[in-house]
Formats: C-alpha cells, structure tokens, sequence
C-alpha cells in the first residue's frame, strides 16, 4: 500500500523539503506533493501563462486560477492532507485548503507551533491530528503503516 | 421560496446586524444565522459547559468543540454561505469555514475590502462572487429573488 | 406535495410566462423559478453591483459570476429542471446548466423544435423526457401529480 | 503521478492531435481521451451497430446513446476535463459536457477565443481557469506537475 | 414528524388504495405515492404526450420516459420505499426500482408471498424489511412513529 | 429554524424523557426522536409483526430487522446526533448507530459518565461534542439557537 | 486505460463466456466480472458456507447473503455494468443489479430480445445503451477504445 | 482484480495473523490491513508521539486521535471491511467502526460466535454477510473471486 499525501500550508521555508527527505529516510512508500513553493512563481504564474494583466486585483485573480487548478487536482488526489501553520502571513488559502479538505473527507493533520494554539482553535479542532513539529507528523504517518 | 444565509467571518463588529436590517427593509425572504458573536462567551463556552479545563489548549480545545458544533449545524442548514474577511485578526476559521462551505457545493460569497485582494486571491478564486461591502452582498441575495 | 421547477434555457421570449399561467390555470402545485429574464439587466448586473469594469470581458465576468449564483441557488432547489432550446443565439450556458442538472440527478425534461434534433442530440439522450412543446412539458409536469 | 485528461468540445479540426503531440514533448505523464473524432463515424455509429433507423431522429438518438456511453466512461475516469469552443457549430454537447464535469468536481480548463468570450461567459465563470489557446492549456497542465 | 413513502411494484390491483386507507384509518402522518395504476395509460402515456409513434418499441420508449420521470421525481421525495411483488407479470421495472432505491440510501419494505421467496431472494436479502402482507407493512410504518 | 435530534444509545432508563421536558422547559425548537424504548416490545416487535420464528437467532434478526428501519429513517431525517452510554449492558448498536451517523456527517454529541473515557475513547475523539451529563448535552443544543 | 465491466443477467447458458473470449479476439483491454454462473452453487453457496439451514427460506437467505457480497464488491470495482435478459426464469436480482447500477452512476448497457421490448421497458429508458445481441453490447465496449 | 480487507475488531489475540496466513495458502489476492494490534503500543501512541498528557482522558484522547487517523485512512481504501467481536471487552470502537463502515457503503462481514446473537443483533442485521468462524468468513472472501 502507497500513500499520497499533499502537504498544505505556508511556503516560505523549505518545511516539505524535510519531510520529504526525512520520510525516504524512514523508508516510508509515500508521495508528496503540495502547491508551487517558488513564492514568485505562485504569484506571477497567471501573467506568465495568461500575459500582462490590467491591475494587481487582475493579476492576482490570473494566479490563483492556476494555483487553484493545481491545488484542486492534487488534493483530489490525496489520501492524507497535512498543513503546517507558521506565525507569519496570513495563510488563508492554507486554511482554505484545511477547511476543504475535512469537507471532503481527507484524513487531515494539522502542525502548528504551541503558541498558535488560540487562533487555530477551529481548525486544531475538525483535525483528525494535531501535532507540533514535522517530526510529529511523520511519526503519525508511520504509525498507519506500522506492524505490530 | 425562503431562503437560510449563513453569516461566517469575523465578530469584532456588528455587520451581520446591518445585514440582517438591511435585507428586512428590502424584504428579502431570508433566514440568517452565524457564530456566536459575544466574542467573550464563544472563548469561554467550553468551560461554561464542561467546566475549567487544565490548561488554556484545553479550554480552546472546549471552545472550539462547541463553537464548531454550532457552525457544522448552521452551515448544513443553509443555501448561501457569506463571509467578511477584515484587516485585523488572524480569522483562520473562517477561511477554514470558507473552505469547507465550498467544498459542501453551497453557493459562496466573499465580502473583502479591495486592500486584501492579495491575501484573499485563492479565496476570491473560488467564491461564487466577490464584493467589498456588505451593500453589495445584499444585492446579490436580492437578485436571487427578482422577477424581471 | 409540492414541486419546485426551474426552468433553463433562453430568455429571448416570455415562454416561461405561458407555462406559469398554464400550470396555473391547470392548478399544478409547482413553483417555478429560472434565470433572470430581462436580458439587459442580466448582462449588465455586474456593473450595477460591482461598479464599471475595465473591459468587456470583465463585464461579463461581473455578471455570468451573479448569474450563475442565481442559478446555483435555484437549481440545487429544484425537483426538476426544464431546458427550453430555440433557433436562435449560442445559449452555451443553457446547454451547461442542462448538463450540471443531469450530473446533479435532477429530472430534466428537454423542450426543443424537432427541426433542432441534430445538435441537441447528446441532450435528447441525456434527457429523462424530451418534447417539442411547452404545453408537452406542462403534461409531463401534470401526470406526475395524476390520479389514476 | 499520472493524470487523465478528456478533451471535450468541438471534432472539426485536430486540435487533441497538437495537444498530444506537445505534452509528449514536454515529458507529462498525461494520458488523454475524447470523444469520437471522425465526425461521420460519430453520426453514424447508432446504425452502425443497431442497424438502420427508421427516421433521423431515431438514427441521432441511437448514435448519440453510443457517443453518451463513451463520454461518461472516459469522464468519470478523468483527473481534469479541457473543452475548447470554436466559432462554427453549436457545440452544445461540448457545453453540456463542461456543465457536467464542474457538477462533477472535475477541475475545468475552459479553452475559447477571446471574440467568444460573451457567449462562453457563464461557462467561463465556472471554470477553473480560462485560457485562449492550446499552447497555455499544456502550460496550465505542466504547472501542475512542476517542482518549484 | 411526516413522512413520504412511495409505493414500488405491480399496478395489477388496488393494493395502494387499501394501504392508504388503513394508514388514514390507523392516523398515520403518511403520504403515499407512486407510479400510474391505470394500467392502460401507464402504457399510452408516451403517445397521448408525444403522439403516436411508428413502432410498438418507440410506443414504449415514449411511455417509459414519462413513468421513469413520475418514479425519478417521487422516489427521490420518499422518506421510505415498499415494493409488492405479486405471482403474475414479470415485474421487473418493480426490481429496478427496488434496486434504485436501497442503492440511493432509501430505507426499503419488499412485500411478497412466501411462495416467491426463491425469485425474491436476492431482493430480499438487500431490504430492510420482508413482509408478506400489506398488514404487516403497515405495522412496520407504524413502528416508525410509536412511543413506548 | 427547528431542528430535528435523534436520541441514539441506551434504553434501559428514561433519560429521553429528562431530555424531552428540559428542552421543553427551556423552550427548543428541537423534535426528538429515538428508538423504541420499551424494551420487551423492542425484543418482541419481529414476532409481533411477522409471527414466531423458529429459533432465538431468528426471532433476534426479524425484530432488528424492524428496529433498523426505524433508526435508519429517524436518523437520516436528524440534523443532530447524540448517543449515551452507560455501565451496563454492551450497547453495541448504540456505538453502531454512532458510528454510522459519523460516518453520514450528522453532527455527534457523546455522553458518557467519565469513568467510561478508556472504551470510549474513539468514539470521544470522533464526536463533535463530549460531555458527562444530559444537562450539558442541552446546554450545548441550546448554544446553537443562541443570540448573542 | 483499462476498463472493468461487471456482467449482471441470468446465469442459465454460457453468454458471458462468448462475451469473454470475443472481447479478447477483440484485444479489448477489458477484465471481465459477474455472479456465480454455475448456478447449483449460487443456490447451496450459504449452507455450503454457513451450514444447514432449518428450512428453504433461510437457505435462500443464507445462499443470496453471500451472492450479494459478490456482486456488491465486483459492481463497485466496475466501470461498465451489463445486463442480459432472456425469455426464461423471473430475473429480478438481474433486474434489481441493473437499478442499483444505474442509481450507482454506472454506465449501464442492456441486452435483450426485441420481443421483451414490453416487460423491459422501463429498465431499457433508463440504459445508457440499449442491444439485442452480445456482439452488439462487444461494439458498444469497443467503440469507447476506438481511435479515429 | 486484488481487494484490500480491512480487519476491524478486537486486538486481544491474533486472529488476523490467521486469516493472512490462510488466506495466502488459498492464494487468494488480498491485501489485509487493520489496526494496531499491540495493545500497549495502541493505548500509548498518543503520548509517544505528542508527549506526556496531564491526565488519563487526554491521554487516551492523545491515542485515540492517532488510532482513528490509521483507521480512517486504511478503511477508505478497503473494498470489504470485516469485524470480530468477541466475549471479552466493550469493543465499542469496532462496532463504531463496522457503523461508519456500513454508512460509507463498504460490504461488511460480521464474525461473532453464536453466543453473541443477542448484543450483535442489530449489527448482524445491517451486516452483508453474518458468520461464525474466520474460516466462514475466508471462504466468503474466496466465493467472491470464484470461476464457475
């Protein structure tokens, strides 16, 4: 049994990258996927495909057409959702994406710093996990495959 | 036909009650309904129900069961979704909401002022219509209703 | 019991006035509902609620996104839908209606002159009752409150 | 990760033929279907295997009864739906089928000169993204494969 | 509390007529439904509509389109689904409906003789419930709304 | 708005009932309904309704052959869910219908006395509200009508 | 694309073996599925597995237990389902298989005599496509693989 | 065609580890999965991963969350759920699982002495399949892969 298992929230740091390295080193038969990490990317890719805008309101909307697109079939996808909530940015598409995702019924873990605890209350609640740390979250993982 | 609007968003202010008012005078066949707004009272439901709890995770862990219980009830009930995204506050349930409202096919609407517009882009992306004054969000209810 | 009909299709002449009067006449307990009918208004309904755009193709952006949340709200009401299709105009939207009704498992009764079955034929196929009349679709509404 | 994409819309030029052929030269690990696109053949095939027919009507709704089957095998198996709309004909299947993957929840990329852009307009409300030709359809499908 | 049940299968004689007069009689908040038993109309229907048709398949093909909508419509009203099975006739649209409702979720009753118990096994084993009179029917509805 | 809760779990006290009057006290819009809770009359309803059986395994199968219809048609009709459970007796049908109601996305309310928190645990972590008393399970339906 | 087609129908003669091999000769990519063809079994299956039971309707319950769990697990895997119908026996699982299909969303094909146009009447309105021969329902299969 | 088998139930002795091992000297191609079955190890998941918890509720609420992700994730994947119940325990979570199974329309098998005919009842009643023996409950699996 493979699992694919899309990795939401903020892209800022590098956070998937870890995850990714630290599952292969364990061993574990999943696959990874998540949104357009290149943050200049993410946010031009809709004048990139579509050409010159008229206003950043236009732009914006070109963008996450595209963004949505991906996100939308990855998470289809996807047998566990896992997004990662850091303390800056707004990261409303992530918690979006986290409300979708329980709406569909994806299993969904939810990492965030202790000191978030008030302000992702809602959400820590509808998780089916909530842990602190990637390193949680990769051991909740394991756990699904784990014999006795 | 009658129509049920669920009210998401923020509760630092009074703007579901300028919408209820509003939609009265424009007699608008239409049910709202919303979170608990006393912001103080949907912090400290948990403990007023279940009692104090150990630590402030827990007491919003209580909150939150509740406040998600109310919400989960309202949402499946209604034919629209609003939400009103402000300047302050990190409002990641409603986002979450958002997400959720959208993924459960009901029809959305998203109330921002145009200065989010980055913020709020994947959000803007799916919503049915996006407005920025709760007067717009009106008219697009009322349009529902209008006989040519 | 009482249905509730939503009536697709083209807004170019007053045939959802005759099959109101009709039903009523026939003391059908239907309600009906559909699209807005006054063309202009339906074309320009985007910039009267979100103010002037800047090109035609944001216009209409404005507006299919009102429409269409019109028509979201209707629908999903429905117990059946009625899709009445004539020479003239593209009416691409009627047609996606129509295939949003069947994908949804809504009853959808196809009113269409028998001079159009080449282009409608992947409809008349999907169609659960497909007639060349409007009276012909007022008989279908009616045998299903009949008595024997 | 593989995806299945099916390519509605308009049989009259070879439009599936130069999207194939582009995203094999892009590496994507796409695997494409459509509907018949021998446009006799298509016609035809009704009385091709039930024999002949014994009016026009009956000839399009048998052919029809075989190209419906096709569509909703092939769609039902699709990870994203693309339909293209041209200026000739009136392509009402090819609406009636994007009406039908958006109910669906099938992702739906919208392809259509920028002269149609008024009677594509709800269509184009509708779908995930809006482009106006083939080559930023490849684009917005590579984007969602695309490592950052 | 109300519900709606519609009553599947033979239109060979008046079992509707004495169901619904024994729940009047036992005051339950029932309202029944179900297909035409006018056996001759059920079978004419499509022509009265459509006109006469050029063949005793089209004949039929009309009809049926026109009972499957009246089924379509009230069996997705219905709060519960009974079927009888009688000794005569082939009763299979009575099967498909049968079908239809326990794979849509709908609680279902099969009323047949003892004697058709080996045909009937397999439907059997699908309900709900197995009863061999519309008496025993009847105190299964009335089940439904008992106090203790 | 009304809601309608279904009153899952143990029958072998008439905690329904203290639910029922404290509601009314409290004027809730809420209907409640539950299984049969005679519970001689929930062992006997197959006999009494389809004759003796010929041995205990099938008495045991007819009369929950009844009792599941009901449960099955109050609780598809319920917006809420909530089940108690106590010491005594297995109350595996108890944990079913939660289960089940779970797994249809009606929103759960548990009571449990709190010595029961290790073989509930599951059940706790699944159920949108955990609470140890009815009077807390009223407090929280009441929390939904709520003005601020 | 590999396509898996459930063959529900009577199991008195050796169709599905000449559906089997044909398709093959064919190169279709097809895997095949259905009952239990040697009927003798199909009818001992339950006391075979479950051991002697106290009389004929319970070995029939027993035997359609088992029955339906294979064709419940077969019909979900499917993509295509069909059905034959022939002169003989009453045919009401294959009836009832077609129903649950059909409101499964699964593309469903019918085979039957024209003379059993009459008693299919309903269940031929509801197919996707309707045959009279095996190598009718094979052309329909490979018209979904065909290349222009 | 393989199947995946998911093996709810108690996690008191090594009943799966006999049915994996039958099943493969029968070759029959089936992929079982299940929950934890070191006990320990499953009561304290919850703090290994999340730490030590300040009381045994929240302990076990720790763990649980944890158990429930396994299982749903593994059970969303399973084309046939099985549960043993057995003498000993509340096994309240398996029957919240063979309830959530039954909802999300995966065929069931019910394995329970004959002793328990009373407490299972009303989950023998909803289960496809009811039996005695793992050995019963592997040839039900090996029926459904039967050649004639």
């Amino acid at each position: 049994m493979n699992l694919h298992v899309y990795l939401a929230g903020q892209i800022h740091d590098n956070w998937r990258e870890d995850i990714r390295e630290q599952a292969q080193s364990m061993n574990l038969p999943i696959e990874f996927s998540g949104p357009m990490e290149n943050h200049e990317r993410s946010d031009n890719i809709g004048e990139e495909i579509l050409g010159e805008q008229s206003d950043p309101v236009f732009k914006d909307e070109a963008a996450s057409s595209l963004n949505n697109l991906r996100t939308e079939v990855l998470m289809q996808k996807a047998d566990v959702v896992i997004a990662l909530f850091g303390e800056k940015y707004k990261q409303w598409n992530s918690a979006m994406d986290a409300g979708a995702a329980i709406a569909m019924g994806k299993p969904f873990i939810l990492i965030r710093p202790r000191e978030l605890h008030h302000p992702t209350k809602e959400l820590a609640n509808k998780a089916q996990v909530v842990v602190e740390t990637k390193q949680q979250a990769l051991q909740a993982l394991s756990y699904i495959f784990e014999k006795n």
